[in-house]
């Protein structure tokens, strides 16, 4: 049995979307066990539009709330929240596997800090986001947003964490990792990149392919692409406005002329397939990687698909020992050792 | 009558596209007056091929040429190089208004600080890009790349000289400046993008709007965007790979099956108008601002048509006083005295 927390009242749609997600990932994989953390009442009104297995389901009743506005840092002193509690339970008990919230990124990254605690000689987690790449798979960006200040040993940090996830979430063999920077050339970038790029070529356990170019996330070809948190949050979400737009001025077009109208209904399957590859959301959440269990972040606006493919995404990286994984690159990698780094924060 | 300098070898389609772009730009706009520096017979051969008023045009015979892998600043030093020569005049005579080049970036932004020269007192130039966006004009996204290292000052001077550019290039009366940041929040970002939150909201002559992410560029309210160049440059190349790769799968599932190639043919005229509202090279060349005057930077894979535009952009900044502007909004904001800076470089 795989017990995962999944935080019932995080996200706009919640209890809603995260109790019908979290019942259709129960039903289509029978050794999941969930709890939901949130208001007993409103949960329970929600479970009774259901049928699901009762044995495999409970219910721990928190009555706070953590809100997008809050403080992230006053935010992980509140215990009886769904997500603080999700996180007590999860460093407390050992059966219990991983943790989804569709909550306040904030406020999920310091209570995975500060509550659920950081994987051994880990510096900072960092948030990372499976992108929809040109080839049809996902190119897994990592930091992309929980760090805006970073150094380069956290940079070395996240390609080996990335590295770690690309096997254990997407089953690549030796995956390639790019450094995020403003050119492809070993020279480019400031200090602390160009930092980043000799210590990415010393690491032991990653196969670094050298720098790569914002079009290169969704273009190129590495598996892993590795980015300060600053940068990262600035690509992830001009990488979306840009997709949105194209999409959007698409819809207008097509909807412009009878001809145009005419056309839309030959093609809406494959204008379907195109919506689905290119959702950013279908791989199931982003990961917070770094943390001593899985933690997944189910967008903000998730519907119930997809909280029920973050609540399988946590279960299969926990079952293909992500955090391990982890473990074993990271003391390969020495990285202190290179580093000179003797700060054991 | 209007000089306007072309560098006919920059690009990668050069003499062809700049000869052909400049000799279009002539016919279509009677008051300018045309200078080609590039390898005379290349040139002519090129000339050749059209009809053109034969007392507007001149060819300034440059034996060397600079190449995309050259170091810029050693690729200065190159007087005979169609670039630095072009760089040579423009600063030399009084009466040519402004350079037009598809070349090196790189090369290019190192000429116009060593040879044309700044603004007395502005510190850096910038390299901004018109961004199609969803109102269906443009943003203009400054710096995109010209500074992977700033300081808040700097920041400061670019929404000054985006500001200017807007009014001058685009028309807009009050243009609406936003801070590209990871979060929208006044306390947003790192050290220096808080830094440059503060110092925005107490500059005199422009209209802050605040901090915006990344979508915002394509989607957002604001007429200009600001951003420290290393983050530029991964915003810009990342909006362009999601583009690129939302309209490769869209033409991939566009001709995957019989019904949607039907679809495809009713709808072509949409789906052409479609790809012409984002064609980010459009508005006529990025600009490289803050120099003594107007240079214009055609995307390396210039078609003719770019050129021309990159031509008419030069000639209409010119006209407008894009560079009076600057210097009338850089004294009134006084921004040394905001930052207690005495640097004068």
């Amino acid at each position: 049995m795989i017990k995962i927390i999944v935080d019932a009242m995080g996200g706009d749609n919640a209890p809603r979307s995260t109790v019908a997600g979290a019942v259709s990932a129960l039903e289509s994989d029978k050794q999941l066990y969930i709890i939901l953390t949130g208001r007993r009442n409103d949960v329970e009104a929600e479970l009774k539009k259901y049928k699901f297995d009762e044995k495999r389901l409970e219910i721990v009743d928190c009555p706070d709330v953590i809100d997008m506005n809050d403080s992230p840092t006053e935010a992980v002193k509140r215990k009886e929240s769904s997500m603080m509690q999700a996180y007590w339970m999860l460093k407390k008990q050992d059966d219990v596997c991983a943790l989804v919230s569709a909550g306040s990124t904030g406020a999920l990254i310091a209570g995975g800090q500060l509550i659920l605690g950081r994987i051994r000689g880990i510096k900072r987690p960092a948030l990372c986001s499976p992108i929809p790449n040109s080839r049809g798979t996902f190119t897994l960006f990592a930091d992309c947003g929980a760090n805006a200040e970073c150094k380069s040993v956290m940079l070395g940090q996240f390609a080996l964490l990335g590295s770690a996830y690309a096997k254990a979430g997407f089953g690549v063999e030796n995956p390639k990792v790019g450094l995020l920077n403003n050119g492809t050339e070993s020279h480019k970038g400031d200090p602390l990149h160009q930092e980043a790029y000799k210590l990415l070529t010393r690491i032991n356990g990653i196969n670094f392919y050298g720098n790569v170019e914002g079009r290169d996330i969704m273009l190129g070809e590495c598996d892993v692409v590795v980015s300060d948190g600053f940068s990262g949050n600035v690509a992830l979400k001009s990488m979306e406005g840009s997709a949105k737009l194209v999409l959007g001025v698409m819809k207008k077009e097509l909807s412009s002329s009878l001809s145009s109208k005419i056309g839309y209904l030959f093609m809406r399957k494959a204008l379907k397939r195109m919506r689905a590859q290119l959702d950013f959301d279908k791989a199931g959440g982003a990961l917070l990687l770094g943390l001593k269990k899985p933690v997944v972040k189910s967008h903000g606006s998730s519907k119930p698909e997809s909280i029920a493919n973050s609540v399988h995404n946590a279960a299969s990286i926990y079952r293909n020992g992500l955090v391990g994984s982890v473990e074993k690159l990271l003391s390969e990698a020495d990285l202190d050792a290179i580093t000179g780094d003797t700060d054991e924060r």
